[in-house]
């Protein structure tokens, strides 16, 4: 099944918006077996509208269309939807009564030109928002069937998985279970990943499952994607292979589906019902910002230190000086993390402590990351070296200050080489 | 002019990666005064190309390509390029040398799979790559010019702004001048500062000022593009705009064109010699990673802390305590400020201390932001309501923390009312 996607609106042809919903809508097709074959961005512009209509309704068999179902005069998505389907407009009386009744439940009455949402071509199916006013709509222009959707991100997102991608798999006559797995490691590249789940799909006869990867640094999202007659059927496939993978993938997984690696630490530390102190330099805060925001982090998070200039340690927690320019050592990066355990009364601490190379901020300007934690009856240091300049330094060290964090408090080793460092 | 930007590849076309190439593009184009007219997305496909170029040189004057010009053999954009023009590809000698040396100053030898990328139409133009081995080009298709630029986004921006625009604005006959001057503005929402603005092309009779906006909550970015016959006609244009924006902005501008409001925080710390400690509680150690990382902030960031209950407050700097659910008095929010300004022996301290609502995450959910500001012989309070869920609430803070450091650094009233806050 041959698929486009139309994004409209001048805020998005003139780049005032990143168009981050055509990357959105594609992604979760292809979660779902579906495939993306052309994508078109024209503006609020009657003639280029008609244009990229007609085109796809003669190269594809179903198109989405996105933005242009507002109030406003510039909004002309079901107008020229019609004027291609050569159809006319009708007030649909449903939507405009469910729109009504979303302003009255926010004491509100209907602004006039809102009542425009309600107009539809004669032949669209109505698309359920449950969220605004913005009704979306499917019907046929040429050979192909249309889904026009709010541009909205989260009206669209709901409408696309509720609405759209049912009707979409109905149509391309697949198994209409489908299922995503995900698995998030942290240490691995992608291609070092994508060597150790060699013949994966493989072990799944029916060739039900798809792998498929994501990357954001220093983050891999490992996907697989598995079709059956029915949910059983799919975790019948499934059970096996995520069985295998987190096998291979061993302790660098560090979250599941929609976890993220500071919600397992913080998971960790509520169900130890611990206390957390830490300390940071060059990460400067952002160790922290990554946690300590989290719903229930106040019942967890004791306390953070950000202190820019590794010879001030001495001063804010009465440790051994670490000297200019030099990297902290072992017993130093732990003595921090014990004053500051003890100063805060926490039961845990983590401290990273940076030694940042000096000189103009280039690929080849690295640090040394020193990573002390301590815990009840534990403690364990660990030293890696990354290089790629001040911004990858800082974000590689904040995953790994976090992911450490995660293997102490679940006693998995804490020195793991991973592909990111140069020791 | 008719511009068109055709993107490929499949990581783009799947959304493996979000298409920002096309966002920046169309933007810097606008920024000139240049419009884009159409926008296609497609993956490395022979015949998708092949389309998307021939419907391209029947609409346009000029096509943007991006992407498809590295080695590897799913990279087609110079062989279709030759195809559609209907001419040969050559080896071009040049840049061959040029790629070989590019290896042999990194220490390593060129596979010879980049060969590859010095094959070029017999009809390009080359566009010079300073940065990498993608050899850009321009070509005739049809009644289009076209641009073929490489996927690797520092690599694009460069070609694009050298190379391309220079070009671009030579065909379209308009005054090769421009400059782009810009505000970023904090407080005041967009149709706000529209409306402060009105008026302000007019200021120039020529009609060579054109006002553009781009938000990025909570900041708002204001930009006046103007075309002159040289810099000096443009210069004698901006002037007396520039003036009077400052005048209708006021206290609001918080940095001009590429800076940004923590370089603005960090460079008067500098200038004034100061010293900075912070105390943070529900941004986390946000307002932190702001500023502690940016060069030179070693020489001024003394001590960060973050706090995330604030009944731990009285415990961490021997202040009066907070009681569980209140919100901090003006007295208690500076004493925070004067403690942590003394254990830190920094000059200055600024404590953003917030009350957040209790309850789940909804839209209606707010915080209390109590910020207090110390330093030589000066101290302020401010007060502020944000709601708007969680998220909101913490980026709103951040900005308004930073902001008010900004004012209070700057001898500007530290309490001006904002347009996000309910008070």
């Amino acid at each position: 099944m041959r698929i486009e996607i139309i994004c409209t609106g001048d805020e998005v042809l003139t780049g005032k918006i990143v168009n981050t919903n055509f990357s959105y809508m594609t992604q979760k097709l292809e979660d779902v077996g579906l495939s993306v074959y052309w994508g078109t961005t024209v503006g609020d512009d009657r003639d280029a509208l008609l244009e990229a209509f007609r085109l796809a309704s003669a190269r594809a068999d179903a198109v989405i269309v996105n933005g242009g179902l507002g109030p406003t005069v510039d909004d002309l998505s079901q107008e020229i939807a019609a004027q291609a389907a050569g159809v006319e407009l009708v007030l649909h009386e449903d939507w405009l009564v469910k729109m009504e009744s979303f302003f009255t439940r926010r004491g509100r009455t209907m602004p006039p030109n809102n009542r425009k949402q309600a107009m539809l071509p004669t032949t669209a199916e109505m698309l359920d928002n449950p969220i605004g006013t913005a009704c979306g709509f499917a019907l046929d222009i040429g050979k192909a069937r249309f889904f026009f959707t709010p541009g909205v991100p989260r009206e669209l997102r709901r409408m696309l998985e509720e609405q759209v991608i049912p009707r979409l798999l109905a149509r391309s006559g697949a198994p209409t279970t489908i299922h995503l797995k995900r698995f998030h490691t942290y240490g691995l590249g992608e291609s070092h990943v994508d060597q150790l789940l060699t013949g994966i799909e493989a072990l799944d006869p029916s060739g039900g499952v798809k792998l498929g990867f994501r990357a954001h640094y220093p983050q891999i999202e490992t996907k697989l994607t598995v079709r059956g007659t029915d949910m059983d059927d799919v975790q019948r496939k499934l059970a096996p292979i995520v069985g295998e993978v987190k096998q291979r993938l061993g302790n660098f997984i560090i979250a599941e589906d929609d976890q993220t690696l500071e919600g397992v630490v913080l998971a960790e530390l509520l169900r130890a019902e611990a206390g957390l102190a830490l300390v940071e330099t060059f990460t400067a805060g952002q160790i922290a910002a990554r946690l300590a925001h989290l719903p229930n982090a106040e019942r967890v998070f004791r306390e953070g230190h950000v202190v820019r200039d590794l010879t001030r340690l001495a001063a804010a927690f009465d440790v051994p000086s670490v000297a200019a320019g030099e990297e902290p050592s072992e017993d130093a990066t732990l003595a921090v993390a014990e004053a500051a355990r003890a100063q805060s009364g926490a039961t845990h601490a983590l401290a990273v402590l940076i030694a940042l190379d000096t000189g103009p901020d280039r690929m080849d300007l690295g640090g040394t990351i020193c990573i002390g934690l301590v815990g009840p009856g534990q403690r364990a240091f660990r030293r890696s070296r990354i290089l790629g300049g001040r911004e990858w330094v800082r974000l590689g060290a904040v995953e790994l200050g976090l992911d450490c964090l995660r293997r102490f408090l679940s006693d998995l080793p804490v020195v793991e080489r991973i592909d990111f460092e140069r020791t």
